[in-house]
């Protein structure tokens, strides 16, 4: 029937991350969640009594009292949203894909295997194709590139396609959510910053090189830029602020440059899609925006705020980036990326 | 005698930094704050009723029982040290200099000045000669650099001397209290950072080029470091930290630089200056450190700390440097220079 | 026509509450904004150049666009929602009152004017008859009590029906955003708390008074609680937390009272108003609930939670509330208020 | 030798507490760190392998290379300061005071043993006579009581010896660092406060009868109080704030209460003890008075401050007590025990 939801299911739903999959598919247009899955610690519990909820939004009793699965491929939504932890993503998401389950993932595991395409929808849609050569038969693992990745990459996305981009600096203020619950303590965040995310700036510098990438044969040919990055923790709840240096290919403007950011749509937006922003990214000509706090919820936390794009004598430009990072940089963004598949045929005869 | 202190005082004494300098001075062994200056509306009341005192160490009665003064030149004390306004400090420092006072001044106002030094004792002690040549006859202004321009100096400056610097490119998470009191408001900065501090971003790219820079003649010739800021404002109370990137002039392993931070000394440590650290850089090999909150402090806050230096693919290296805002980039930096104007011989005569 | 909405003009449209006002005016299905009226200094100016619009929600243009008016009895819209600083209000309200205008107001001045009501809709809705017998003509005042009040008396209104109130102890821990903008400076509120804020504590032991009164001929009869109040301030952006000690008339055990505080509904409810949660108040079960950040927003703001309730040796019970500040404790309380005029009548031939 | 110093053992050494004692016991006059010992899992590593340093001064490298030893009485140091988990330290503590060891303990489980006293050294030193006539022989266990507890119960005494006290009601606003490390999680304490510290109440409501207590042959005979307490975690590093309301047992004048609090000395005054405050309780007439970040530090920590003190319509007096809980609540007071036990000759023949 046209209107009957797809029914899907969260592994990992009991973190903080898995929690946040639950606050943003309550209520769906086309997903309904029938199965939570966690650790064994967890399985066979109520939800609610699993779970230490965290989000700001009450949890509902219709997810409160489902009974927690164990993450093993016998569940039966063939759609699931992976949210688990990175020491057991790896072969539990392989579990699933052989099962024949699509899993759509926000752990590190997969990003970077040759047949697995590293997404954001609004950039690099067309790497969806890749499945198709997956070793999973129906099955399918497709990832959602780490949340500090997003932001920036979908800022230099308009810049790449318009002017090339030969190099790329960036130095992050992110936030406390980024590390999970509990994470990061008090004692160690409050009237302080940490210059240091363990495996955060590698992954900086070499993801935006695969989503960026285009598709060759079986796999994805990397683009070629210079990317350095350097990450900082701050005492911010959500929200990653990005300070963005580029030397473009191709001359360009300042105003070019901002039409670009501001002009610049894609699939997801000529689809509709329900989680896709209107605009997926905003230019602010105040000095003193984006900022968290007030700009991180913009479009229901899916767009990217720009901002402060002025001339910078190392490079050619530099400029302010803010994206959620638990939203677009996590849960919503995979959510994306499922409803992307949904529309381009990728789950037919599958869910 | 020689165990008479030297009587000095202290103009915008109600502000945040004119506070700090009488938190500082109090039990100087050289100086003796004798007369406290501040604005019209402050005079004539005595200190403690005009000010709302917010350093973390009580009031000196002492301090709090004298009457202010108007910051007018006929103070008995010769040595001065400003904490004005940038909207104030100009012309007064000069009618104090054309008096005969020597003004120690942390305003921003006459950095640029072709016949006044802009100093950091570890980096540009000789530059102090240029006040002989100043027009003020036995008065003289001598300024101290911004507080975010001071940690990154001192970390430039051995780089500098033993590797030569092509570009440096800056990004910093500043401190609140870099914005006075009240300065920001708590709306603006709790679960928040705010990517932009109005002023700050042509000073780190300027003050540095003069105080690297040579005497030549009756002024200073600036080095031609190319150099590049974004300035950000973070929730944090006291300590600038800045990611940093240099290209040298000169190929560098990573154990040659940390030993040329770790050796750096100058004649403030040669003088063994009050106020000077003992070791002006530390170099940190822990991943998370430098932090505010941990390493502010060292060396009563007049020391830098350094971190994370690690090969860049974009300049040469990049890694964090720490400094306290308040005490090493203003009032305990002015104070440095004041130590080092005396040892020289610069207040013979006149205080 | 049946569907036109009630124009309405904001006083004070340029501080906090007066964008908080607009903030949540916007989409409202009975008001429209037709007016923004401020000082002298923003007179004449578009609203958006001249306010600091910090919500978090962006500026809607149809607003950014209006020009401001000044505070005078000239504006069309017959009704007027007041967030004017104490200093102006008095006066200003009179004005428009003695002009013919309805006044909702925020403001403190006229809380304790014989005839003016000082309502919370769910609590004493019967007090707005007073303003039959103001002296104003058609125009009138009703005031909206203190943001810390309406907490406490929400929770106390189901408690006084009940069980009758002899006395009530309590101590707040207030946000930052009951100081308007730009308000506590940072300096003084991270890491920090501070425990006195100007004014609050008798407001808080006389407000609840007239509001838990009674209508007795032309003006209210205060009830004759004993009510102690110590209010700190903390460093939340939104909402505030009351730990509250009660000491009742007659016996009552804890499944009653949390029975009291579930079941409890008034006028507001039973009209339906925009703006009435479904349910005033909440009670949690878990300890280490409510908490600001995570209740703050229940029914958009406009329930209050309750949580912790035990038995107490030198009271009977004590116990925790939570109300957002800014939303029930002011703009959105006001708001309810003239919600409440016009489903009683009391619009009739004005506006 | 009369130089030299005491040889101490810190139990627990790799917590927070235990740290602090380290920090604190660096360049004490009488007490030298000999020996370090921790869980099974830390022994025989180097101190600073195997403790994550959060203090804001740096390691001693004196105490970084010392090899951890497992908490078991086989130390050569016979004074040991307990800073271990409640978890482990009941069976311990016994343990090493059964082998002829002098405990000084911060953790709970001996605070209720009828022959262990529960001492502030200011409050209640004569109680260490208790400890003669425990059953260890030579070795004995003396506790410290809760950091919430220590700062009400100072504030407390010279209210008691001189007015009496009928109750006590108090109201905490506690720092993070009360909760150990890594504790509270920054997700749950950052633009947010917390209504319950997990057995904090009963602590409160319990321990100050015992410290207020007489000693009655080989026990104390509590003191009969009433006293309630609700207790708050807030966003602040360091520093207890508390909300205290009392009734006392004759009448007394705001000046007499004041005067009792400036006025109040004890024996480690008299003794001059080096960790004694020379001023137990500072009382601050300003309204903002007594804050965390302000006055926390005052004589190292070690003293008490107090202000707001105003009549109360519920009780007689209402006032705001602060004190630094890690120094004066944990590490500090211990450590001004075990100086007390040691001019108090308690020592004598055992270290």
């Amino acid at each position: 029937m046209q209107n009957e939801k797809i029914p899907v299911a969260v592994l990992g739903a009991t973190g903080s991350v898995g929690q946040k999959f639950i606050e943003l598919l309550s209520n769906h247009p086309w997903f309904e969640i029938s199965e939570l899955a966690a650790s064994e610690r967890s399985a066979g519990k109520k939800y609610k009594d699993a779970t230490n909820w965290i989000m700001q939004t009450p949890l509902d009793n219709k997810y409160g009292n489902m009974i927690v699965n164990e993450c093993k491929p016998n569940l039966s939504s063939k759609l699931v949203f992976s949210a688990m932890d990175a020491e057991f993503a790896g072969a539990i998401e392989e579990d699933f894909a052989k099962a024949g389950y699509i899993v759509v993932s926000n752990a590190k595991n997969h990003r970077f295997d040759k047949d697995v395409p590293l997404v954001i929808p609004e950039v690099n849609h067309e790497h969806l194709e890749l499945i198709k050569k997956q070793k999973f038969g129906k099955g399918a693992i497709i990832t959602n590139p780490n949340c500090s990745t997003i932001g920036l990459t979908l800022a230099l996305k308009p810049l790449q396609d318009k002017f090339g981009l030969e190099s790329v600096n960036v130095v992050t203020l992110q936030a406390i959510s980024g590390g999970g619950y509990p994470g990061i303590s008090s004692m160690d965040i409050i009237d302080n910053v940490i210059p240091f995310i363990g495996g955060e700036e590698p992954k900086m510098e070499s993801e935006p090189l695969k989503i960026l990438g285009t598709v060759e044969g079986n796999e994805i040919k990397n683009t070629s830029i210079n990317i350095s990055a350097q990450c900082n923790r701050v005492g911010v709840i959500d929200g990653h602020l990005e300070c963005v240096q580029v030397k473009l290919k191709t001359k360009a403007g300042r105003e070019e440059i901002i039409k670009a950011f501001e002009e610049f749509k894609s699939l997801p937006q000529e689809l509709n899609l329900p989680y896709a922003p209107k605009k997926p990214i905003y230019y602010f000509e105040e000095d003193r925006f984006p900022q968290p706090k007030i700009q991180r919820n913009l479009e229901k936390g899916m767009a990217v705020s720009v901002g402060r794009l002025r001339e910078c004598n190392l490079f050619d430009y530099k400029f302010v980036v803010l994206s959620h990072n638990t939203v677009r940089g996590a849960a919503g963004g995979t959510i994306l990326i499922a409803e992307l598949l949904k529309e381009k045929g990728f789950l037919e005869g599958i869910v």
